[in-house]
């Protein structure tokens, strides 16, 4: 796979605002943040979207998920805040190393936008039978 | 804290699309789905936002998302997905217990919509040094 922007961050070679480092992950901030706190985790295992990360490497990044938000919320005093993580450029992935943003909604309106659109859910117990039997 | 549809769907209560569960976690099939295959994987912890989910129930979460993600795809043709999880009503958060949603982004448009309005890291060496010092 390509080498990324966050591979040479995990290598030292490009420098970041560190947040939080441990065996299998760093959290640095965003340098173009959309708001203030807005803070990325990522693996030190590398690939290039969340699928094709192992369980332990997924596991160790949900571990510290609950207390990297609140450290970001208590420092911005924001209250609310999204996790978002995307794969594929058509879903907005930029940096292709799996990386979790950690996005502070504040009362200035800085944050994540959410485009939201409802449907019904036809033909649910199929599709659900299908996906479950992939597992 | 106040019930919700999900400790209801968790006791039985309540029926869902169910694609997988093991001790610690449950995902279905989202009623109100913005793209087909859109999924929910939820604790079996009683959590509201993910700062008050523990640090265990967090892991369980982040490790079965790689293989709940390859079982969407794999199932609705989608390349590319979001997941993402909302904490607090004013970042769109609906039912008060912790959930990551999986969302597909399809070639017909369906998926999740992203308002990205990026902005200068100003002070970021303090903030990245206060959020530090909160961990």
């Amino acid at each position: 796979m390509a080498e990324t922007i966050f591979s040479k961050i995990l290598r030292g070679d490009i420098p970041c605002h560190r947040v939080y480092e441990d065996q299998a992950v760093l959290a640095f901030l965003d340098i173009n943040p959309i708001a203030r706190g807005h803070t990325l985790v990522i693996p030190k295992e590398t690939a290039e979207t969340l699928d094709q990360l192992s369980d332990d490497a997924a596991a160790a990044i949900g571990r510290v998920l609950p207390r990297l938000a609140r450290a970001v919320m208590a420092v911005t005093g924001a209250t609310a805040y999204n996790v978002l993580q995307n794969n594929g450029s058509a879903a907005h992935q930029a940096v292709f190393h799996v990386h979790f943003h950690i996005i502070p909604m504040h009362d200035d309106g800085t944050g994540l936008g959410i485009g939201w659109h409802p449907r019904t859910l036809d033909g649910g117990a199929d599709l659900a039978k299908a996906i479950a039997e992939k597992l």
